[in-house]
């Protein structure tokens, strides 16, 4: 499989997660069925629109608007299985972690190639996995998770990101190494919030 | 009348009504007269400078500075108003309708003519009817009413944008199409305000 | 020293300075060192992002990453002295009055070099200044201090990018205004600050 397909579905697969957990979240507030699609929209498109700009790219829903429907469609099944029956809030947590790696590691490689420098590559990956989720967590009125002490998010992200920059550096094949890369974001999630893996912090303790 | 004619009026309107808005939603929080104006210029220019950054165009009040000027001039006059009496907060609601028709049938009528494909083009003017009133709400501290259930507002946006493209596919003039589409907006949003029509809603009753 | 050197130098420190602010005021939530930096990161760079992105430039830190690493190396040294020692937090003021000016005025002649309208030009540089410390009270979840009342802040930078403009166009050297220009906003935060300068506001006494 050639780089660019694997990004394509990578990122396909990416927007359906991230609008699944888009419905999920706005489940808990007072939203109705557009809000609540627009919600998703958010959070599976945000995070690449904003790589994109930055990119001066062209936005990949607009020329593309497949990603679109795959967020709208995605959305609203969740919506209508949701309002059935009542899922476990932990549910959530594992889409997520998957579509943080996949939008991170993606976002990355689309740096790379674009020809950004390595540094800031790897913080548009971290861009293109956490800017959906701040969005989604704005738009519900929640305090953005992402950064808060306690759980690697954002880190994981930014250590998948340098990982697949090192890793595709020392010579390993673009698709391996962006296959390596997701791992280790998904491990690295994982961890945290299995055994409550964390980073110094300021402040108290929590 | 051309149809670019009319977005232009219809587009400078509209900035105008949002700068209304924001200024007379600041008023219930403690900003000075900056503050309120700056307010006033992010609600009436937001929406429009986003759809303008997704579809790589110039933004619209960099190329034309008279819409900061009329946003401005807006704001100051409603600013004293507004010092001086004590406007009714319902007054509020018949000019944010009308400024959402207009910003969001001009919006999705640019993206078109940017040969932005169906779908994408009526979310870019959804885009381009609420982003403005969003930002507002964050700056203001308020939550984001726009998604909120209970009320018809993204959701009048969205199916007037899909009529003004749906009439406009069926042979309907652009014009005519814009002023049909524009009527859609208004009178769904005036439904839902004055006979409480919703559509369905996650979470439990309100 | 010519125009664009300043430019540079300037834009260097108020990254900086930024970065710095944004690290002591993500100290007051429970960030772990990542988050903490990433708070950095959007506080030192968003409001020259947000600039770059409205006038179709190429994003600087994305075209020279030296902007990225200082932000990074003044979060990384400013997060483990805030570990250690507790700094007062009105500390916290000076260097945000100086990211202000440095920032507005940098932008505002950015935007002038790109040709934008001369009111149009001054809302960049108040953009480029402010944006990045909204951007930082979103992350924190604080109400974005910008605008409210009792503080002349986005005020003092709009003052400031008129007058670099008044200035310039009434013959002083590009240089030297630049400094004047920065004066002021700083002397007029100041003001502010010492002696409760304010301008009229909405809403009852605070």
């Amino acid at each position: 499989m050639s780089i660019d397909v694997l990004l394509y579905w990578v990122g396909m697969a990416a927007v359906a997660v991230n609008a699944l957990t888009g419905v999920l979240d706005s489940s808990r507030k007072q939203m109705d069925l557009i809000g609540a699609l627009l919600v998703a929209i958010a959070t599976a498109l945000g995070g690449g629109t904003v790589r994109d700009l930055l990119l001066d790219r062209n936005v990949f829903w607009v020329a593309d608007q497949t990603y679109l429907m795959v967020a709208l469609v995605t959305g609203l099944i969740v919506f209508f299985v949701v309002r059935r029956t009542n899922l476990p809030p932990q549910l959530f947590l594992i889409p997520d972690a998957i579509g943080l790696a996949l939008f991170t590691i993606a976002g990355t490689q689309i740096a790379l190639q674009w020809h950004v420098p390595w540094l800031a590559a790897s913080l548009m990956g971290v861009i293109t996995g956490v800017v959906g989720g701040v969005l989604r967590d704005i738009l519900c009125n929640d305090v953005p998770s992402v950064f808060l002490k306690g759980e690697l998010y954002a880190t994981a992200a930014w250590a998948g990101a340098i990982s697949l920059i090192v890793l595709q550096e020392s010579g390993l094949a673009a698709v391996n190494a962006t296959w390596a890369a997701m791992g280790i974001v998904i491990l690295l999630r994982g961890l945290s919030l299995r055994f409550g893996l964390t980073l110094p912090a300021l402040g108290g303790p929590r």
